[in-house]
């Protein structure tokens, strides 16, 4: 139910960008020539804004206004500003969500407040969950003492109606792109007296989340994916008012501090979700992200997230055409903006698309991932790129030795 | 022993420039015109390699090179080659540092991996400690169990002996700029079967530290003060190998993973300190840090803290002569590389200099900070700041209400 048909040659793709609702956000990208991108799960591309956003925060407010641009340059609020902006996109309020450190510290700090919180100390994962997510519940078990309980695949619930723990999920997995009920998980999490950490990485900017109306409480997730905030841009942190007031974050640092310019010797942590802020934010990258969060700007999330899943459905079906798998969801409202294909040689063919100038992604063991960010990707690009895949799988043209040489980042 | 004269006349100071090894190292800062800088302690200024450096990041390596600068740009060494820079700086292993994270972050990692290795679970604080390394030893004592000691200014090592537990400790206090003698501090650790965890943020790039000899084995610093490495750059991590290996990073992200990229569901994490590596690392902010760290190339760290001892001995002389109490230790060799001088309406004078174009900071509730960064400080930059303090205290110049108005970020 994208509001889209699925089109059945280029021109048909041409006809559907032609008139689509984001078709101006594109223009917003510095998308290199004669590439086709489709690893925006991984790391979107630069925007325009977001390059002079970096060279403005460089050059003018660090070289020129030194220590005075923490207040004359606003770089002091810039974790509440961007979360305001980021609020939006996951439809919390504005100032339910700060921006802090990366996911897996995020990760960290929610879960451990969240061990007084939930009826028991267990910390469940799934085994099929992103592994620093899993990572992240071993070492917090270790440190705080609470049970490690580590479930199969889609058992997490399960488990935590069992034992009202605490349970760390992915919205959108990042392996299958399947996506998880939050509405029904929130209801078991209240029956349960367990919490729910939310993993938003794969799914902010690419699904019309409404987290507050589904009863999410608490949330992190990465901003360098979707949302095109650059290489390693620091995460968000979400909570809701009245349970991050009863929450303390293991890591207090001075910008989670109510008054951090006070130098008291105690802690008193801010109000809200701010507490969840520690060291000194990192300016260069909030800026960046900042200004790349206004791509989104005067698009409607249904939009973002229909396109989305129609592009999704196009891969799928030139996939099967060619003779593929899909390993994500065929029901496009159960997928995320990614869908990836399995394929044993999938390595191989992966770098052999990455040969021609199309870009998508692998993970082990067998995953092509094809990321389909709808506000740049277009389904000419879909058409094309499916194009070489099928020349690619049907020629063997993966079967040259250049094509197996593992990369260190994959 | 600095070897410096002190310098009666501005053309004295004028001389010693002249004459300084570090002189040429002045042009590689792009320092705006017309402003005397006194707060490399608390955010040091760009170099025009880091402006070059940050903008090939976003414009090239990102905007063009996309998702393959992992590999081609080499962004997924950056932690270790960048950490490699500033091992030379602290004068310990090149393998045995790894830039991740924020100070606070990292403090935390290091206390709570300390814990089984120390001889009691007993965290050690001075309630004159920089707040947030007493707030992140509180923290970590709610959500581990351990016992918090916070003791009087000075008792750290008294109660490090008692207890054979866990010092976080600068070397160079945030407040007075005294330095402690890492060596001695270490020798009674040794004999306690305690740990120390070691704050280098005032200290790194300003003092000739050895920490390896001096039998350091666990630090953290920060890396925007006198490293200049951008506004809220990532911190470093140094621990000693041996050491590092009996240790496990309470955060345990994919990032300290042995193969962060075989997505294994158990955690094993990386030989040495690559461990303490958590989340993606902020790929711009790093870039920034690892140009700017060039600018200590073909300097002696001698040569660096011998001047900046002398300048310091400049800004008491100086302070004297206007009648002004130093908090910092008279003993050059007791010193890091700020002043702090003592005054009732220091948040005021601090600024009337700075509307004078001459920056310093303060720090509640009386100290005047004075950042003498020996790279591109000069003798007559002290010399006529000391002039205009001079001035501003004779005529009470900082009895203006713009000058008492609080801003956020002091």
């Amino acid at each position: 139910m994208t509001g889209y048909t699925l089109p059945h040659s280029r021109d048909a793709c041409a006809a559907l960008d032609a008139e689509n609702p984001l078709r101006a956000a594109r223009e917003r990208f510095a998308l290199p020539e004669g590439i086709i991108y489709l690893d925006g799960h991984s790391l979107g591309p630069a925007t325009h804004g977001a390059l002079a956003r970096v060279e403005q925060a460089a050059k003018r407010e660090w070289a020129e206004g030194l220590i005075r641009s923490w207040n004359t340059a606003g770089w002091i609020d810039l974790p509440h500003t961007v979360g305001a902006k980021l609020a939006r996109l996951i439809s919390v309020d504005a100032d339910a969500v700060i921006v802090t450190d990366s996911v897996s510290v995020n990760l960290f700090k929610l879960a451990a407040a969240a061990l007084p919180v939930a009826r028991s100390r267990t910390l469940i994962v799934e085994a099929s969950e992103f592994p620093t997510d899993q990572y992240v519940a071993e070492g917090l078990a270790g440190i705080s003492g609470a049970r490690l309980m580590r479930v199969e695949e889609d058992r997490g619930l399960e488990a935590l109606m069992e034992t009202g723990g605490i349970l760390i999920r992915s919205i959108v997995n990042y392996r299958t792109s399947h996506v998880m009920d939050v509405a029904e998980a929130e209801a078991m999490a209240h029956t349960s007296g367990g919490v729910i950490v939310w993993d938003l990485s794969h799914a902010t900017g690419v699904l019309e989340l409404n987290l507050a109306n589904s009863g999410a409480r608490l949330a992190s997730g990465c901003t360098y994916k979707f949302l095109n905030g650059g290489p390693g841009a620091p995460s968000f942190v979400y909570a809701e008012a009245e349970l991050a007031r009863r929450m303390a974050s293991p890591i207090s640092g001075w910008f989670g501090h109510a008054d951090p310019f006070a130098f008291t010797p105690g802690y008193a942590p801010k109000d809200g979700v701010a507490r969840f802020a520690a060291g000194t934010p990192g300016v260069l990258s909030l800026s960046a992200l900042d200004a790349a969060l206004d791509a989104f700007e005067g698009l409607a999330l249904r939009d973002v997230c229909a396109k989305a899943r129609a592009l999704g459905d196009l891969v799928i079906a030139r996939a099967e055409g060619i003779g593929l798998e899909a390993i994500s969801p065929r029901a496009a409202s159960m997928r995320g903006g990614h869908v990836s294909l399995r394929h044993e040689q999938g390595y191989a063919i992966v770098q052999a698309l990455i040969a021609r100038g199309i870009i998508p992604d692998f993970r082990a063991p067998d995953a092509m991932r094809f990321g389909v960010a709808p506000l740049y990707v277009r389904f000419v690009d879909v058409w094309d790129a499916m194009d070489q895949l099928a020349d690619i799988v049907e020629t063997r043209a993966w079967d040259r030795p250049e094509f197996h040489a593992r990369a260190k980042v994959t």
